[in-house]
């Protein structure tokens, strides 16, 4: 079978960083196949890459090597890497950018890419893309270990969790990502139902209690508007704000037909709270 | 022979949607090839989509996959469907988006998805491109048959047809689409010439008599003014609006390294009427 | 093993265009592995063009197909070739977009594409990519012989030469390229140290002798402004300029974590010194 890459970089695709990253590859492994999965990072937003890659990972064919790079540090001591995952492989910058997977996927090693006879030579400081990630990627896809690339790496660097708490009579939330259309994904879900009680994990998968009737929640945003739950987008009228379970399992928010971003002014980052709406 | 998958969705590039449908894809059908049509259809904008899978449908390799994904109802009681054309297989939302396709390619049979097992386990009301069609148009790939997904569709839904008709000394047609460079697109086309008198087919294949003489028409807008028809962009000066047979066939209207649309003030939808210059 | 048929246009990804010349490859050869290098080359831009297809050739894998399509004189009498190079192939219109490649690589010989029997049968006027230029290369994919497409092509269309010369005192060259962040690439490049004095080649391959000091140069940009020399971006504090050897070479210009051409006001085509500091 032949392997897989699917690429994440802030790199956009105006330039030709990326189709130059795809010909490294191909010239080392000529039968890789290639996914994009984006490369619309905002630039040098690891935290934008982490939650991305995160959110990719559970569609990868087994097996899959994960190519990330977003790297603002390129050229300085962070160290590039490659991760071993249960079913995948990781390649990239050491700077947080995978820590987002350790959530469901369990790593089972991490290696530093130092050999040179894995890189292109004389490797530039500005283009790890290039010169470092894409070949060990290619090097991954043709069978190479891990191990080959160079010396363990104990511990990596991790991005502050995010926010998932519960309040008094509320589960408090942000906002993680904002897509194209000015849908919201936030980072509260995969709620599980006890009875009528709703209870969720954080993001390590600890339980939490949150004691909310399940029948009788909404969505509240910062300035004190709230959103009905509902099913999609069409359960409510043209132009009307709904918040819903999204593709990934977490809440989101959207306008039927329309910005929901632009028409309730949320940004990534915001505090939302599920809470029970007041009898 | 690897089978071919070729994608229209209005989900855009920056996020990791098409990528996550190509990852599902992959994990169904690792042998398959992937071809990107367009993810840049006006968000929910089924003609449009319609438009792009009848213009694109020509040059697509023998037996390959349409999947088109443009998909305003998604999660609502529309159809999600399979169809078998002559030549082709398509896959998606059963709202209009392939009635278009019919005009040049004969429809064997439909089936609605239907089979639990030939699509993701649990899909979201919101992403049945990644739920629903993308694991379709990878088991087609697989070499399932339409019948195995679920139960014929006798009647689809249709769009309206283009505007295209004979008025008195000129024909009148619309604006279909506009580029992204603001060429402009026209439903007047597949002219033919009985000697010097042009007649045409409508959009359903019946014969149009229009009484013009092909040498000497030209294209009237909505405001009056009249354009030229030329051969190509450089047969008017630089900065001048002509009209010519684009690469579908269809009249075209451009100004020679401009943008058309906004030269002219043109917009999808306008009328617009190919008549004899009067002596 | 498998072609591979890298790809740079002018068409941006928007429309079907690209898509379909896809299409029209795989439909050919369908075994081709196809590379998107870009298809945001400034519309009508051959000199881009040819400066974007020179900085990836390096890095394509041998035997690589080269496809340009930056073509505004589709239609007239500019010539459609394929070119044979040591180590690639390309196919595109003879316009000046492969010059560049010549600084680099050596050109075995040139014909014109007019076998009719290997175009698209009836080709437009205005959209030679997917009727003349993607079956070439697809055919060529498949083992096509050079020769067979039509008569040698004796003298090739050439671009001006990048702007780099010696003047007193400094190295004059000019702003080549701006990416999608803003960091600039000039035409300074390929230097070498003779001692501490730096000499540079031209885009010929001819050596030209500044006189410079390499332990004390700044660049300087057409207000007066001069930027130190540096590694890599977090060499310089957050929001500071700086002049670095790029990815390819060249002597590119940043600001660290910023917009350089929008933060130093500078376009493609402006002038820039390399010159000693004076004490």
């Amino acid at each position: 079978m032949n392997p897989i890459i699917a690429i994440v970089t802030d790199f956009g695709i105006e330039d030709t960083y990326v189709g130059v990253m795809k010909s490294v590859i191909l010239g080392i492994q000529p039968a890789a196949r290639l996914i994009d999965l984006t490369h619309a990072i905002p630039r040098g937003s690891i935290r934008a890459g982490a939650f991305e890659l995160w959110r990719a990972a559970s569609y990868l064919p087994k097996g899959c090597i994960l190519l990330g790079v977003v790297d603002p540090g390129v050229g300085t001591a962070r160290r590039p890497v490659t991760l071993a995952f249960d079913e995948l492989l990781a390649v990239g910058p050491d700077n947080g950018l995978f820590s987002y997977l350790l959530f469901e996927h369990r790593l089972l090693g991490a290696h530093e890419l130092a050999a040179p006879e894995l890189r292109l030579p004389e490797p530039s400081s500005t283009f790890h893309g290039r010169d470092v990630f894409a070949p060990a990627a290619a090097h991954l896809a043709r069978g190479t270990s891990p191990e080959a690339f160079g010396p363990p790496v104990p511990q990596l660097l991790s991005l502050p969790l995010p926010v998932l708490r519960p309040i008094p009579g509320a589960i408090e939330g942000e906002i993680l990502h904002c897509d194209v259309f000015g849908n919201l994904v936030t980072s509260i879900g995969r709620l599980e139902l006890h009875g009528a009680a709703l209870a969720l994990r954080d993001w390590t998968g600890r339980e939490l209690q949150a004691g909310l009737d399940a029948r009788s929640c909404q969505l509240v945003l910062p300035d004190g508007k709230s959103l009905p739950l509902a099913h999609t987008f069409a359960d409510v009228p043209a132009g009307a704000a709904l918040a819903y379970t999204g593709s990934t399992g977490l809440l989101e928010i959207a306008v039927n037909g329309g910005d929901a971003a632009e028409v309730l002014g949320l940004n990534v980052g915001d505090v939302v709270r599920l809470s029970e709406i007041k009898g």
